[in-house]
């Protein structure tokens, strides 16, 4: 960390920050300028809080030079975290599939689509029961008799379910139920839900929010760690910009930022970026040519008639076609699907 | 409500979905382009559904006419909305004043601050007990306790409470301690907590999300609207952009647009929006220039020693000579402070 | 075009407007509704102006339905445009593959660097003799002299020059030394500049601007059209989000959108836009696994000396490595490189 | 500056990048961390080339102490710049008021409206003449006529006037007749124009570009102000965020950082920010309230027959009250209007 002071600070004021950072084991090396000092601050600096610095008026900037979480960092943990879900895995060679309808409406319809999803190859079925809608007076999902039907759709097809809660009660009633629990972009930072997630073994996709950086999401994914619970699966799904035309801007990049910073695998989103079914398959490419470990994608049977999402979701042959083409960029990099 | 149609509509499917449109209660109007077909739509369109629109293949925008919030909609409420907390009003002639502590630290701090910020004229009390942090390693807040010393120091100065809870088991066990409960940005889309919410009498003060548009802040006061709880409180606390000199973007212009949009009362949070305690004055005085019923603001009486936000908070003596400046701003416009 | 009326429109005000509308030739629709009365306005729309509707105090929105360009439109021009610049073409089957450094900084580097993207396949050679800098203390470019060993390289190599001009007088001076205009992303909206650049029938190579949405790039490309010159060719190249890891964030759905809403060929820049060489290659892969029509790569033999953008430019070696890479996905998709 | 390398640094590399960074006159002070060494670099730092450090391998990241900007900055020169235009003043105690149409349309309403907003208390008068407009089938302004009819609103009331040029050929053509010349948003890293315009000595009105941060606008003033002319107003004018209610989100804090970090007078643009009349009001009393060196307000007889922005502009009589509002809110500060 490093603390730059401004010209009004004294010798005495720069003495005493300097022992009450020396009290949290830090050490603590200055360099005088003209118009500022700067105080380069090694050791366990995790414990030092910006704000509480940034409050003495003799400081004018602090600026960050480690990142501040820990167990998600690959500096502590360099190689690639690899998270089991049955007998298919999220992080490794295999490329993770997850394809479904937006929500669960109807057994024949998760069933069909389970078994379509499952015959073009991909190793999780996804589907909402509990939906997070933005209207009050929007469909609110199944709830309990959706996910009820989702563990059908598992036991006709073995395909490993992938859904989101929204609550704590919510993850204490139904943990045992899924496969791997989806926490959406709108509780990124619901901390409470976050801590409650720490406590599972249950993997955990946590999916970045709108408007959430890359560090933040991965403090998020600390919150999570921190607790005891490392099977967490990254999320990018797109950000709020200025740019309407899509519903949010897929940020590619951020899949390298993450890799480089962190062990956790990435997956992408491309239905919810985009928000236009005519763009998913081109995203799904250009997510595995970019090295994400997998992709969410919604598939509905009939997407006109879908119950939601409908204008972001993709039919089964479509979907079928695609996976011939992510096969393909796969391989360039050794990978499989 | 306008569907605009490509030039790959059929007048089948036209016929076809003006006859759905009209099950719903809507009338039809179409307008005949050379290269699209538009139609117009009167009647209560809230019924559908844009998504499952654009899931048509022929359907090639959907533009809004009406407002999707109802409740929260000036134009079927067109007078403004008067909270009433104790003796206290917000949304009336006379600003709320809402000030104190990031976080409650200890009885002598938040009985000390409430006796400073009752003294230069606040109405009322703020001071976090349950805190939302980003990082899991960053102090909570004092959580029960935390709420049992604000109300000591509401018996000591009679001012009312705001405090920010954060889980929906939160609420239900503390709302009749709180006076005006908070629900901060990052829950703004936490629609379980809004829906539970909306089943209290007690104001809620609901704070926009960091990136949520104008529109969804007042969709979320619909959630707790619908329920049945009429006493909401928005709130302009910055959103997020580019621009990383500040914490974030104070969009003053959201007070006018919200105003103009709905019956609600609407406060500005300087303090959040700025993150540093030299912007606060200043944006506090705008902020009543521009029209906002209220202000809320840190105060502390040590700031370099806060537990957390020392870097925004104000000293009471700087709140005081604020207040004065505020009430001649509020005077220009017959307001009071 | 839909016009919104509010409740206070009165109905000779809605017939003025209306006979206003039709002195254009447009044919006015009205739809009345309760609170609102809709005019659906079709035929050559393109002569109202928006804000001109909008000052009238019983207009509520505006609402666009066609694009407001007609040349960049495919509406009207279905089929995609393709350039020819010497031997190569630019919006066809096979990609542009566009490298080179970031700035041109003596003959033999220039020379050098062209040889070395030439073996390795590429197409174009890119290097900057004029150089827009934020920094008035910083490099600005070889200039003249730059351009002079551009042109040395070009007879070395064959390969066609793509360099970026700043202003009309340069435009004035050099545009016949250059094979490729490239018109940067700080002047996508000088507008003089574009104009000139219509008069020319030279390529010019139009980069999308930090903040401009997709319709504002296609309108600067509308400039370009408008005064005579059909050849542009678009490029992508990161736009201003919140997120500060990379540089700018890369928007590949924009390569999506651009070619559905236009007929011109489209480019990405990775380079600009992460501003990180470690996530060049792979994001070059993402652009042509997501349909664009090139790419243009910063490429220098010794990126930790570069005179200027060092920190993002890859090596030769790692860009004939890339080409083999890209070679593979684009044949996926019946492409060649 | 502060430089930190990575684990992979070399005690070599560090000595010969030690080594380079002295021969530019710094001194560089090392901190040995576990996982990562931290240069402390006092000094002349503005030499030293943020990209260039980065594109050394073993360079992890580059943090700057100082701003970048020299003459804008505030550090050394603090007192305020005060501008002088004939009898009036920018950057004083008295605020600028800037008033008039967007363009000038005709003889009549360029006087009559000079005429009025001089009545109110102006001291300015604005007007375009050369328009920058995203089509290129809008109306582009009267160009050298609407100069004319200016220079004889001028006369006809002693206003100063203020209008935008938008290239190099305009700015020497006229120069001589325009009093205080405006760089638009758009033009506001044209740096061949900046230069042109640093060779001046009439004030230059620099616009904020709309995704320009704090320090690149501050960086754009320093290539005015290192040509030489030290007459430059910087005007915040709405920046693009995500937000599409109002046409920009309108950043006053951004007036408080500038005046922090800079000596130069800094005035806002409530019309262009909003787009929406009935906003600008209450706007430019907030810009007032926050500091700001004075407003710049589109005024126009009969906006719903403006040429252009007529949405965006109020009437005379409105105007006129409004400059009662301003003056009492300045006066709470001890300033005149």
């Amino acid at each position: 960390m490093i603390i730059v002071l401004n010209a009004s600070a004294t010798p005495e004021q720069i003495e005493k920050l300097k022992q009450e950072l020396e009290t949290y084991g830090c050490s603590v090396w200055p360099t005088y300028g003209q118009f500022q000092t700067i105080l380069g601050i090694v050791g366990d600096t995790g414990k030092l809080d910006r704000d509480y610095l940034l409050s003495k008026m003799y400081v004018e900037k602090v600026l960050s030079v480690q990142e501040p979480y820990k167990k998600a960092n690959r500096t502590f943990h360099p190689e690639n975290t690899v998270i089991n879900v049955g007998s298919q895995t999220i992080g490794g060679n295999k490329l993770a599939i997850i394809a479904g309808p937006c929500s669960v409406e109807s057994r024949e319809q998760i069933i069909g689509i389970a078994q379509d999803v499952k015959a073009a190859g991909a190793g999780f079925l996804r589907g909402g029961a509990f939906k997070p809608r933005s209207s009050p007076y929007s469909f609110q999902g199944m709830q309990a008799e959706g996910l009820e039907l989702l563990k059908q759709a598992k036991q006709a097809t073995g395909l490993p379910i992938v859904t989101e809660i929204m609550s704590i009660s919510q993850l204490e009633q139904y943990h045992e139920d899924i496969d791997v629990i989806q926490i959406g972009a709108r509780n990124m930072q619901n901390f409470d839900l976050l801590k409650a997630a720490g406590q599972l073994t249950k993997p955990i996709l946590l999916k970045r929010g709108l408007s959430a950086t890359i560090e933040e999401l991965l403090m998020s994914a600390e919150y999570i760690l921190a607790g005891g619970n490392e099977n967490v699966i990254l999320c990018e799904r797109g950000i709020r910009t200025f740019e309407t035309y899509t519903r949010n801007t897929l940020d590619l990049s951020a899949v390298l930022a993450i890799k480089k910073l962190s062990h956790l695998p990435v997956i992408v989103d491309p239905s919810h970026a985009a928000g236009l079914w005519w763009m998913v398959e081109s995203l799904s490419k250009a997510a595995v040519a970019v090295g994400a470990d997998g992709v969410i994608i919604e598939v509905h049977q009939d997407p006109s008639n879908a119950k939601c999402d409908g204008q972001q979701s993709i039919k089964p042959e479509r979907f079928a076609a695609l996976m011939n083409s992510l096969r393909e960029i796969a391989r360039i990099d050794n990978r499989t699907v």
